[in-house]
């Protein structure tokens, strides 16, 4: 859970990491540890960011890779788009396994994190119940299984509200028996950022640490733990009341930066928010207004960084018992496709043989 | 939904609704057609707000009976306290029915609005799957019903969106057919308060309007539309990031208003911010800071009337896709308690036979 | 429910019903009324069986259409042979609505029968959360409606113990309000033979009659009722211990008659008893072992025809409650892929621009 | 899964065992290495049998001891006696902890066998959702578990067609990491009889064995294993063609018995066939006809002992792909009050403040 208890503001995406650190402090932008570059694919934006321990320190991530996939495919409940969204997910972990020297041979466990009872934490324990397992084939008759599949097992070992374990341990317990070369965890995580709930999927070569995630899944679940490479895939899939106001008040000041820009401006006529039903506008750090008129909007509000308003909204809303954990109304449906596609992508990761583009009929419902 | 898109703030709740005028006129408060009577049983707080015609014109609600109970049972999942909630649901609706001349040998449709397959918005299917239902035993088997218990269908018409068909013309056709007396509709509601989700219930005896519920269910489901009683039973369970943010702001101001106020008094030394673990506070309308204070933390919205504040921020948010209807990260099992709980209560309410305290038991699962 | 009370073997299915007839009365095989012709398309069997209403009278069965596709589809889990069998589905139901003077722009109310909570009565409900439906926007948005779609609305009337009504009173009050021009009733049914459940499924231009279906639906659902066209499609999913015990019976009877056939055949060394991984076998009528070795085997059973021995395993079997209504234990998966292939066959039938073999991609979920 | 492939026929009741080694050599009957006991408390029969390893050898069943359970409480949907009879598994299980060993202050860990998405498979991962544990509160808040709690764990290990991994291994590097002190193991059982389905709950100190359980889970989970006490609560819930056939054919050899024996009594002239609504009667092995009598009825097949009828059906319904695994048509709300009611029986014999009679408050949903 991104939101800890000490009221240090956390996130689970590396992307939004950085993009606080150079908030914090924007002069420092640039190639100091954090490797940030970008690309765009039709609807899909692909963003990876590449940490070394410098940086590690500097945003509070661990020193590794950061494939950041954003779409919104799922939000849109858009058949074709998730395909593809499947597909890049699918390239985009092929290469990072690659890139971590994971052979074709080497033989994989997939964890599904997370409590299958509630809807917004379920993407883990309802990917594993798609993807393609082989490795008792491999066991039992290993004469039916075709060139081209790789020895897969998948597990989901609950959340320690049910199963009274700690989640590592038990992973743990299953890895010293099964004996693994990698392991790829998916997880559901809390955001920063209403805009990526559900619309943003996360890669990473560096596993899933404490405070990550939407339940309460505390041990490292790391190659510090385990001894071989874990892999992380996560799905922001809630975002709290102190993120959606920090957010809101963001975008108003930004609103009237623009506002008062556009004021000179022949357009001005036709005031955006006086037409609603225009293409979606997007506002950006520019528009932001001077610090005077900030001021006059929201007072000492537009002063404060993005951190140190965050850090006063929750010192007022936590102890009103009003900093709720919340997810879209459409929860069903949204978390049920991502696990479709998520597994989708895996499948056709993990198996030679599974050509990218064809990896949806091979999960198993 | 109560957010609907031509900018005019709604909500689905009287007691809401009356606390908006009075904020927007507070001379007027009192006798001006609204009524406002409180009681608090142990956990339980009980609003009854009695609208006549002209109170219906100034606070936009129908005029009729309101009943609103607040409790936290819910979102505690503390058994007890549901068994108390239902046994209090059970007593206020059998009140409101008495209230409204329906006799014991009133045959009663009960119809569960909203949609099975989106969470928040199922708490009437799920409800209908679990209340009494007897009126096929009084057309086939008269001689195998007990004395005490009352002639009950059900129905769930289901959304526009899966029939294709309105709503309100679907029960039409029902209650054509099958004549009842009276009809109770429940629903699940937008809620303009981030406390009231999953903690609270209205009863009316007005109907259900357009507007109202979380789908859209556009025609008024109600004695005009059906020429007998439509009792309504609805629980909020979606917020959207206005209100989320709205509410926010305002708990900012008060809480400065409050430490300004306290800065003086010896207490000041533990601030109330520096101690998360102190019993959760409340806010009132007197927490908050005189305007000049007000303006130096939160600039223009400071001065903004309640409404005036929403509208702003909604016109922000609005355009940029920003304004998402969320519901608790919990949402499955508090629709599914909710849904048990108010099950329950309906059939304490309507058949004689049923105690109050024993409501649970004759639930069907 | 197939099986009524007062001891009369009762089917579903057209094809059963003339089955048996012809059994009971081997030299009247014809055209007295029955008319049945078969066509194979690879793993797809088709059946058209039209009834006169001479040949009603003798099989019990209303007179019109009846279509049996048969297909391991499902019971396979094969994918691939899903979506042929859901292309065959559309083409026939096309051709059946044809045949029936339903025209393009002819409105369409389906209609879901069963209870969603009963899985193996749920494919009525779970289809229809998959059909596309249309109504609402020809009435709301036309000028949205692209050409080739056809104006269709659904409902899922739930079961008289859950409702407390009729169900076929509930689709008339709704037929009532709404006016379709004509109805496609969707319903789980009972099966006369275990080798057909979820293998079969059954379209009719004769609507729904007591007794069809898993549940209680007493009253016809048919032209005759609502005077419009009633089709039905109808997919057995369950089967008593009479039809599993009556059938068994009937194979032991015809496995030792071959095997006696085959004694003196040089292939019997090898007997097919002993040998479990040679290719399914079947067993025909021909199969039948003489009367004096049919009586060795089964005694006065061998004598009975199909309907006295399923008559007396009944009468023992049924005071004895002993007589379950039971499905495969993979009912889950069944029922959930057979709703979605019916609804898929159902949208290609229903609106022009759908392409049969693109018909999978338009269901909702 | 009762049914193996090599054509011996396999019951996971011991009773059933020793039922059919009764059967098959009647003059055995008695204290050879098998000691039966029954008890009759109201509704529900509990039966005691003991195997010693003489025995064991003689009935196919490790020595140890086996509680079998018998009520109508699921079947019936009477939630009275479903309260009943999880108080009596309470009691029942606790006594075979305490014959064990097993002391207050022992770890648990809870074992729910079978496949989540299998609905006659799932009760074990139905029950695992829904008991207590405290394994966590007694590692991280010691001081907040109360007197009278034992220390409880429990996983849903998942099946190997979606893990690829053996139960038995992953549930040993479970056990391997948190070291509880004894298991137990829940499952779903195939029954040799149709009456048991639903209406049976064994107890057994003697773990899980080859071929047990709905779905394949093929080492053993035994003391012998993991070198710890291993205890199994097992329900019978799916039945083959096979059994049912045979169990018919038995019941009409035996109707026909009796109705020889009673045609010379008065009475005769009511034959129980004709009057379905007498009380269900129930046939013993008293009413069996003889040897002559028998053959006219059901040649060859009267004469064949239990073993080798079935041996027979099933040779001639394995080939043609008839042996279906089924399960009553109401499964979904069986498997649900099945695991309720067992998790609720464990919950109250783990714990010592939990009294019997008020388990059912302590399950989680």
């Amino acid at each position: 859970m991104a939101i800890d208890e000490n009221f240090v503001v956390r996130t689970d995406l590396a992307l939004e990491a950085q993009e606080m650190n150079v908030e914090a402090d924007p002069a420092q932008t640039g190639p100091d540890g954090v490797d940030v570059t970008e690309e765009q694919l039709d609807d899909i934006k692909v963003t990876y960011v590449k940490v070394d321990p410098e940086g590690a320190e500097r945003i509070g991530k661990k020193a590794g890779n950061y494939v950041t996939i954003e779409s919104q495919a799922i939000r849109k409940q858009d058949t074709k788009m998730q395909d593809e969204l499947s597909t890049c997910l699918s390239k985009q972990l092929k290469k990072l396994l690659a890139d971590n020297g994971i052979k074709d041979s080497d033989r994989c466990l997939i964890v599904g994190l997370g409590n299958h009872r509630v809807t917004p934490d379920a993407i883990g324990p309802f990917a594993i119940d798609e993807v393609l397992v082989t490795s008792h084939l491999f066991e039992l008759q290993p004469e039916t299984v075709a060139e081209g599949y790789r020895n897969v097992s998948a597990v989901t070992p609950g959340v320690m509200g049910i199963t009274g374990i700690e989640t590592s341990d038990m992973i743990h317990g299953i890895i010293h028996e099964i004996n693994p070369d990698f392991v790829i965890a998916i997880d559901a995580l809390a955001s920063r950022s209403i805009n990526r709930l559900n619309a943003t999927i996360q890669l990473s070569d560096t596993g899933i640490h404490p405070g990550s995630g939407v339940g309460n899944k505390r041990k490292e679940i790391s190659k510090e733990t385990y001894g071989m490479p874990v892999f992380s895939i996560g799905v922001p899939t809630v975002v709290d009341a102190v993120t959606i106001t920090s957010d809101s008040i963001d975008y108003v000041l930004k609103h009237f930066g623009r506002e008062w820009r556009e004021k000179d401006r022949p357009s001005n006529a036709l005031s955006p928010a006086l037409n609603p039903f225009e293409k979606r506008k997007e506002l950006t750090e520019e528009d932001l207004p001077s610090e005077e008129q900030g001021q006059a909007v929201m007072g000492m509000f537009a002063k404060l960084g993005d951190e140190e308003k965050r850090q006063l909204i929750k010192e007022v809303l936590t102890p009103l018992g009003h900093n709720l954990m919340v997810t879209p109304k459409e929860v069903d449906s949204f978390v049920e496709d991502m696990a479709h596609l998520i597994s989708a992508g895996i499948n056709g990761a993990l198996h030679a043989v599974i050509e990218d583009s064809d990896a949806q009929s091979y999960t198993k419902f």
